[in-house]
C-alpha cells in the first residue's frame, strides 16, 4: 500500500497499530485520505488526495453522506431530514440533521431498543424541550415508559460526582440491559450520558440528541465519552457509538449567542485542518452563521459533521488521524483545566488554543503569514477570543499538558498546521524553542 | 444452521443478536455448543454435542487450549506454564498457569505496553507480591518505570471512590495511553483495575496478575469489568479484555482457607453446567483440593480455565450462553449485596446460591433428586454454605435480584439445571410459584 513520490513516501497508515485499511478506500466518494512520511525527517504528515471520478457533480460532499434532502445555502429548509452515515461497519450509525425533526417521532422511535428509555439532560434545556422529546419517543408507542435525570448544567459538574447520579436513577428506575439512554443537551450532557451508557451494565444503548452547535457539529458524533478529573479534560471515558444522533436544528433557537459563537470554533476548525474550501465559505458566510441564517447554519453542521463522519470512519480509536480534529485543543484544555472548568466555553477555549497552534506553526516556517492573518480574523468575525486569559501562566500551561492524552511514552504530539490552507500534521517532532516561544508570547508569565 | 431432532430444533444461537457463528465450530476441539429449543415450550436449553473426532486422543481439553506442559494429576510441576487461549480475534490472548511464573519475567515484559506501568493492588497483597512482581516488570528491562497504588482489601471498597484513587495515581504518575495496567490481587482488585484500563484515557493495556483461586479460575477471564453500586453487584463496569492472564499458582501458598473455599465454588460450577466429568473429577478430589494439593490445583485451575475461555470465546458479551457462568448467582448477589458487601466471600454467596437454584430446578422437575444431593455434598465437602444467611429475607432477594443484569425487560432470567448432570438452562420461561417456593423454603419471613 505504498507508493513514493518526490521526497514522500506515501502510505494509508501512520504505524501498525492504525485502524486505516484498504477496505476503507471504497467507501470515500471523492476524497482518499492518506499520510505522507517525509523521507527526510520521518514526520507524519496528513492530507488528502482528490479522487477523479468525472462522472460525479462537482458538489463537494464527503464520505458515506447521503442527501436525502439538500439543504445546501439557498434552498428552502424541509422537514426530511439530511442524513450522514458514520461508516463503522456493524457499529454504525446515521446523524439525522434538519428542522422539525423532534416532530417526527418515528425517526427516533426506530432507534430506541427496549421498553424503558432514561433521557439525561440539565436544569436549562428540560423546561425547553423534555417535553418534546419525551413526546416523540411515546407517541403512539405506549408500550415505552421514559424516565429522566436533569443534571446541574455546564462543565464544571461534568464529573463523577454528576455520573452517578445518572447510574443512581437508571437504578433506582430499574432499567435493565434492554434499555435506552437518550442525551439532551450539549457536549457536557452528550460525554456524560454516553458514558453511562458504556458503563451502565456494562454497556446500554443510547441516543443522541444534541441542543448546542458545539454538540451537533463535532461532540454527538464518533463516540468519545467520558468525564473530566480535576487534574485534565476528559482523562476518564469510554469510546462508544451511538444508535443515531439526531440533530433538530430548531433547538438553536434557544441557544445563547456565547453558546453559538463557542460551537463555531469546531466548524472553523474543520476547514483549518481539512477543508480549505470550507474555509473560504465561512469566510463568505460568518455573518449569516452568526445572524443564525437557517440555511447557513443548517449547511455549517451538515459539513463539519461530514468532515467528522468521514475523519471518525477511518480512525476511530484515535491511532492517529482522528487527532487533528484536536487542532487547538491542547492548549484550549489547558486553559479550561487552568482557569477552572466553565469559567471559559469550551469553544472559546479552543478558539484560542488555535491561535496559539497558528501562532507556533508560524514560527516554525510550516505555514505563511496569510493564513496566521486569516485564523484571527475569522474569529474575530465569530467573536471568539484570540488569545488565552491574562491570568494563565507558562508553567499552568505546562503542566496541563503534560496529562494530555496526544503524550505517548513522555513526548507531547501537537497538532500543527503545515503547508496551503486545510492541511495539518499530528506529530512529536518539533524544535521546542517554537512551543517555549509560542506560550511566552500569549503568557505575562 | 437448524435441524429437528424429535421433540427439539437445533440451532447454534440462542437469538439473533448472538455472538455464536458458524466460523466458531472449527475451533472447537471435541464439544459443539449447542442450544435446544423445545418446539414445544420454546425454551431455550444449553448443552453441547460431543464432537466424533477418533483420532484424537481420549484426554477431555476445551477450545483452543495449547498444552504447552501438561499439568495433569500426578505429573509433577515445571516451570513451563500451560497456556489457555481466549480466542476473540484480536483481542485473544493467553492465560498462564504455572508454577514460579513470576520468576520468568519474560513472560510478562512480553505483554507490557509502553515504558510506564501502574501495579494496582490491596494492603493484603502489596507485602507479599508486589515486590516480586515489580522484580518481574524491570529485570534485564531498565527503560520501564513502575508506580503502584495500594488500595484497601475487601469487596466493601470496589465502588467508586476506590476507583478514584487508580484514577488520582495515574495521572499524577503522568501516565499516558502508552502504559500498562497490572491487577495483582483478587476478584475485587482485577474488576476495579480491569474497569480504571478500560476508562484511563478511555482505554489502556492491561495485565490481570491473579492470587486468589476465585480469581484465576474465573474473574480475571473474559473481560468483565467494574464496580459495586450500593444497590447492586457490578452494575458499573465495562466488557475489556486483558493482554494476558498470568496465573503463579505459587501466590495460592499464602491464600486463607476461607478464600480457598470460596474460589472452589466457581470450580463446582463448571461441572454443574456444562463439565459433568470434571464434576466427577472434583468428587474424587476435594479432599486434595483443600488440602492444596498442587497438581490438584493445578489441574481445577487449567480446566476451570479451558471451560471459560471457551464460553467467553463463543459469547463475549453475554448475548446468551455467558450468562449460565452465573450459576447461583443471581440469589448469591441477593446475599452479597443484602448482606452488606464484603460479609460473605463471593464464592460463599455462590455456593448457597447454586444450592437455591438446585432446588428450584428440583422443584420445576428439571432434575432428579440425586443431582440435589451431590451438589449439598460437594459443597459440604469444600466447607461452603449450603443455605442464605438467616437475616436474609424474602423481600431482601426480590429487591436485589429485580435489579439485576439479566432482567430482560422487566423478566427475571435465570440459570437453572434442567437434564442429567452437566447441563442447564438460561430461562426466563418457569412457573414462578417455583421460586416463590424457593424463597420462601430458604428465608425464615
Amino acid at each position: 500500500m505504498a507508493c513514493t513520490t518526490n521526497a514522500f513516501s506515501l502510505s494509508l497508515s501512520s504505524n501498525p497499530n492504525t485502524n486505516f485499511s484498504p477496505d476503507s478506500i471504497p467507501k470515500l466518494n471523492k476524497h482518499l485520505y492518506v499520510t505522507f512520511r517525509s523521507s527526510a525527517s520521518g514526520e507524519l504528515n496528513l492530507g488528502r488526495l482528490a479522487l477523479s471520478r468525472p462522472s460525479q457533480p462537482s458538489r463537494r460532499v464527503c464520505a458515506n453522506a447521503t442527501q436525502v434532502m439538500d439543504q445546501s445555502v439557498g434552498e428552502k429548509s424541509s422537514a426530511a431530514p439530511t442524513i450522514v452515515e458514520v461508516d463503522l461497519g456493524n457499529r454504525s450509525y446515521p446523524i439525522y440533521i434538519g428542522s422539525g425533526l423532534l416532530h417526527q417521532h418515528e425517526l427516533l422511535q426506530k432507534h430506541v431498543h427496549g421498553k424503558k428509555v432514561l433521557v439525561v439532560t440539565n436544569t436549562t434545556i428540560a423546561p425547553l424541550y423534555l417535553d418534546k422529546v419525551v413526546d416523540a419517543l411515546t407517541r403512539g408507542n405506549p408500550n415505552v415508559s421514559v424516565e429522566n435525570v436533569i443534571l446541574p448544567d455546564g462543565e464544571k459538574h461534568k464529573n463523577m460526582e454528576t455520573l452517578m447520579k445518572v447510574f443512581d436513577k437508571a437504578i433506582e428506575s430499574r432499567l435493565d440491559r434492554r434499555c435506552t439512554f437518550v442525551a439532551l443537551g450539549g457536549g457536557v450532557i452528550g460525554d456524560m450520558c454516553g458514558f453511562a451508557a458504556a458503563s451502565f451494565l456494562r454497556g446500554v444503548n443510547f441516543i443522541q440528541i444534541p441542543t448546542t452547535v458545539m454538540a451537533q457539529v463535532d461532540s454527538s458524533v464518533g463516540g468519545k465519552t467520558g468525564i473530566n478529573h480535576p487534574l485534565g479534560k476528559n482523562l476518564i471515558g469510554a469510546f462508544y457509538q451511538p444508535q443515531c444522533v439526531l440533530v433538530d436544528t430548531d433547538t438553536l433557537d434557544t441557544l445563547p449567542d456565547r453558546e453559538l459563537a463557542s460551537g463555531l470554533a469546531e466548524v472553523i476548525k474543520y476547514g483549518l485542518i481539512r477543508d480549505a474550501e470550507f474555509f473560504e465559505w465561512q469566510e463568505e458566510n460568518m455573518e449569516k452563521l452568526m445572524a443564525r441564517d437557517p440555511d447557513a447554519l443548517a449547511y455549517a453542521i451538515k459539513r463539519s459533521c461530514e468532515n467528522k463522519a468521514e475523519v471518525v470512519s477511518l480512525d476511530e480509536k484515535e491511532s492517529g488521524l482522528r487527532a487533528t480534529l484536536n487542532l487547538g485543543h491542547t492548549f484550549g484544555h489547558a486553559v479550561e483545566t487552568g482557569l477552572g472548568y466553565g469559567e471559559w466555553l469550551h469553544g472559546e477555549a479552543v478558539a484560542a488554543g488555535t491561535v496559539m497552534a497558528v501562532d507556533m506553526s508560524y514560527r516554525l516556517g510550516w505555514i505563511d503569514s496569510s493564513i496566521v492573518k486569516r485564523v484571527n480574523d475569522i474569529l474575530l468575525r465569530a467573536k471568539l477570543p484570540t488569545a488565552p486569559p491574562e491570568t494563565m501562566t507558562v508553567e499552568m500551561f505546562k503542566s496541563v499538558m503534560a496529562v494530555d492524552k496526544k503524550v505517548a511514552d513522555g513526548l507531547l504530539r501537537l497538532i500543527l498546521l503545515k503547508g496551503p490552507l486545510g492541511n495539518c500534521v499530528f506529530t512529536g517532532e518539533y524544535d521546542r524553542k517554537a512551543l517555549d516561544d509560542t506560550l511566552a508570547a500569549f503568557c505575562k508569565s
